[in-house]
């Protein structure tokens, strides 16, 4: 449950003090056809994000796709990965790494501004047991939601939870940045957003920098 | 480049006698989306079978989707696994089983009727170096090939190595098993079957038995 490097997307770094932060992966192997990785993806978002809520006292939000925060700052980072073949899926393995016990004095440099952990936010010292028993409560919830139901189901809730709406933002897809607002996630999962030149893109995945 | 147990498709087992079968790996970084690894395993399956057709004497042909054939007889097995996120595609390994210098008496019980190797069909004992150099030859050029075009390219070449025309065929899918015929390979690498209550199928994998 603690692991001195981590790996973010993109293979950056991820912090993660001994016994104070959670880096775990849960492998799942729905019957489902490949190409739904990225609605499990929005589907887990929820999951990781109730589980956190439950030990939060100030309110977390997804910032689509891969990250969870608690009052401007990332408090989680999470990944779906996948082994598929033309058969369909193997495994879906969800990587989440959790800044769970740290004090504000665990971050230093450029951290201090951008990172927070659920204990920042939370009345005592995280169990990381109770915190390991609701995490994998919620996310059963969501894979079940995932199993049956089309990612509509749960749009109005990923968007209501959503802290990227109303604000600039830089995008990064594929190499290429632009400054812009997200506009909507449509009933797909992809995330409609218009540039400052007024032209529209529709993306399943990028980096988003407030 | 001997293994005493591989892994086939649905974890069937892979003779493979000490330094006379070729079993390995390739991995594969392709930037594409991951749709394609269906795309991507045709490719693989002329590679592999152009490299074998190097040193045999007899026609060497392909069973869709993922086995190649001598003389009625199953020579290779191979099998595209992906390792991807909502970003693209991480890794794209193809795994090739290869009996290479096996003689006849290599093969016992079931497998008399139903395997053969290289060596069987071709003059001479195999060299496993000048193979592997043939066959990461003929693998580069498709991978070369599957990066700049699109499967319709290739699609008449397959369907000449292809070995389950004109023949009944007893198809397995997602559990399912019906008799028919394969009637065609469209432009995107989906296979035309008509079984024989006239119904038509449209797969993109499967298990065949002749």
């Amino acid at each position: 449950m603690s692991k001195t490097e981590g790996k973010g997307r993109f293979n950056r770094p991820w912090a993660s003090s001994k016994g104070k932060g959670l880096w775990m992966s849960i492998v799942l192997r729905p019957n489902v056809p490949f190409d739904t990785i990225t609605k499990f993806n929005l589907f887990m978002a929820l999951g990781i994000r109730d589980a956190i809520q439950q030990f939060s006292e100030k309110r977390v939000t997804v910032k689509w796709p891969n990250d969870i925060y608690i009052d401007g700052k990332k408090v989680c980072g999470f990944l779906t990965e996948m082994v598929a073949n033309s058969d369909g899926i193997e495994a879906v393995i969800c990587g989440i790494g959790i800044n769970m016990n740290q004090s504000q004095a665990d971050f230093t440099g450029e951290l201090i501004e951008k990172a927070t952990s659920i204990r920042i936010n939370s009345n005592d010292i995280i169990n990381r047991y109770y915190f390991l028993q609701a995490l994998v409560k919620h996310i059963e919830y969501r894979y079940n939601q995932f199993i049956s139901e089309p990612f509509s189901t749960i749009r109005e809730e990923y968007i209501d939870a959503s802290n990227i709406w109303n604000k600039e933002l830089k995008f990064t897809e594929n190499g290429n940045q632009f400054l812009g607002k997200a506009l909507d996630i449509d009933n797909d999962g992809v995330l409609i957003v218009i540039d400052n030149e007024n032209q529209q893109h529709k993306l399943i995945s990028a980096d988003i920098e407030f």
